[in-house]
């Protein structure tokens, strides 16, 4: 990595805020990361704090690198929360914000051009730009954490709904027998079944309900069993992590059929941390996909996100070119 | 209606081709409907033989109104079958026609731009440009007809998804215990329970299994059970007419709340056949469509489409307008 034409080009930057550590992404204005780096997030003293922390961390980066400030084209950020039209933060409860104007205070701080965005949108945009989306008219992105977050993109463009609702795939309804709660106080939505948290109340249900004829499963020589775990044995043929497997698949893969009811994306991407499990997943979810779409979706791609953690700081980039036309 | 401004004005005519009928629209630059009529569809003959039909029908009402064929800025029309992205039906079974350029036949026939589309998308197109979407950045259109039709419009641009499927929202899978296979071949879709057919299938079901307690139901009075007749007995407070509405509210509901999770419109719009029946339909879908959908989607507008059969001739003329960016 060098600088030498350090003259003769800009940067953008890229922000990832997370409820632990704050990444960042220093970009060519032709979206090649040049280098990346975190700090700590801190929480306590509020969003201008962190605001503060993060305008050092930048300086602190160009300095090192002799970059001007003049030669930096702008920023962009995710913040883990909701995020409304005009780019206020409303409500992010990891970091405690409440209608923070984040892009504002930084922007202020630094002078620079700071565009927001909502974390997972901000991921899509990554993968849309420099991943497993690259090059595709339209996509639909789904992360499998804690949660389950959603983002539509159409031409290259974030869909973000009326009432910033687009995308929210985690809450459609897709057992309508369920009897046990969801965190959103509905019953039978996908995040039940298919977060990594759900992943492992599956496993919990199946381990306790079906352990006849499952004695031998590796499951049950774990002292906690997660999602990684699960899918750890399917690779292993482990009877009992298939059956987990399947429900993951059938309830995920309906979701998507009706996601391709609604919009018919050119492709599906899952990342999140249960995406770490690789290929495998998709297969589960595909096969029950094809059974649940209508036929104009039977042809839609599938595939894993490949820039994991860095999706973040690549939207950020890409937030930027588009706010000035480079993308 | 007065067509002494003839030189000074400039016209746009709207198409909706049907399986019985073709509806022609005269409407002004400005999008207003001055005339329409139109035209018995004469199957027999191909494409061809209905383009010089309506060629035919276009002159002769501008002949009678003295329109010279220049002062008209183009055609938009809508086919009752699957439209490629070239604008190429690929296959309209009641009209009879595959891998038909209509749009290129009758442009080539006339001397004037034609602007083709599906006659369900058309509709929305007019439901948006002139109806009950107007003034609605994004919509969701559905008819319920034989068949569930749907459409969805973001910022006035239709969106047709990657292989033509998006708004397709009859074959969304919406009971996982049905038994009985939808027209499609798959089970349990939205448009068994909740398109005209499906009505007419809920009563039939209904009026055999739930006869104890129902049987001074007035449906049994009639000799078929349409879904006319059974949204008029709802609004005679018949009990075993309300299951049925209660049924078709919830599937339909359901579907629209899983539509909301996926691009969370500004409103929902229900045209076709069945929406005949008014505002009383409505109160059925949002009971079950508020507990079904996200936090985000609860406001969401409903509306019955408001041009009835019109909706495809103003959805022509929009098509025009927007080809010339008029609208």
């Amino acid at each position: 990595m060098s600088y030498q034409n350090i003259e003769k080009v800009k940067y953008m930057i890229g922000v990832d805020v997370g409820g632990t550590s704050v990444k960042l992404g220093l970009f060519s204005e032709d979206g090649e990361l040049y280098e990346k780096w975190s700090v700590k997030t801190q929480v306590f003293g509020g969003g201008e704090r962190l605001m503060e922390d993060i305008k050092a961390a930048i300086l602190a980066k160009l300095e090192e690198n002799k970059i001007a400030l003049s030669h930096v084209t702008g920023i962009g950020m995710g913040v883990p929360g909701s995020v409304d039209a005009k780019g206020i933060v409303i409500h992010a409860p990891n970091i405690g914000w409440r209608n923070f104007d984040a892009a504002a205070s930084l922007s202020q701080k630094i002078g620079l051009p700071v565009f927001l965005e909502n974390d997972a949108n901000l991921a899509a945009l990554g993968e849309w730009a420099a991943g497993s989306g690259k090059g595709k008219s339209s996509m639909v992105f789904l992360t499998l954490g804690t949660g389950i977050g959603g983002a539509v993109i159409l031409d290259g463009k974030l869909i973000s709904g009326f009432h910033g609702g687009a995308g929210e795939l985690g809450h459609m309804t897709v057992n309508l027998d369920e009897t046990k709660e969801c965190n959103c106080g509905k019953r039978g939505c996908l995040e039940q079944y298919s977060s990594a948290t759900g992943i492992a109340n599956l496993a919990k249900r199946y381990m306790e309900e079906e352990k006849q004829g499952y004695e031998m499963s590796l499951l049950f020589s774990f002292e906690e069993v997660t999602a990684k775990e699960v899918f750890d044995c399917v690779k292993q043929k482990d009877a009992l992590a298939i059956q987990i497997a399947e429900e993951f698949g059938e309830r995920l893969g309906h979701a998507l059929a009706l996601t391709a009811s609604v919009i018919d994306p050119q492709i599906f991407i899952i990342g999140g941390g249960v995406s770490m499990a690789g290929p495998v997943l998709l297969d589960f979810v595909k096969k029950y996909y094809v059974n649940f779409v209508y036929t104009t979706g039977k042809e839609t791609e599938f595939a894993i996100a490949s820039l994991g953690n860095d999706a973040g700081i690549y939207g950020g980039m890409h937030l930027v070119a588009q706010n000035f036309n480079l993308a």
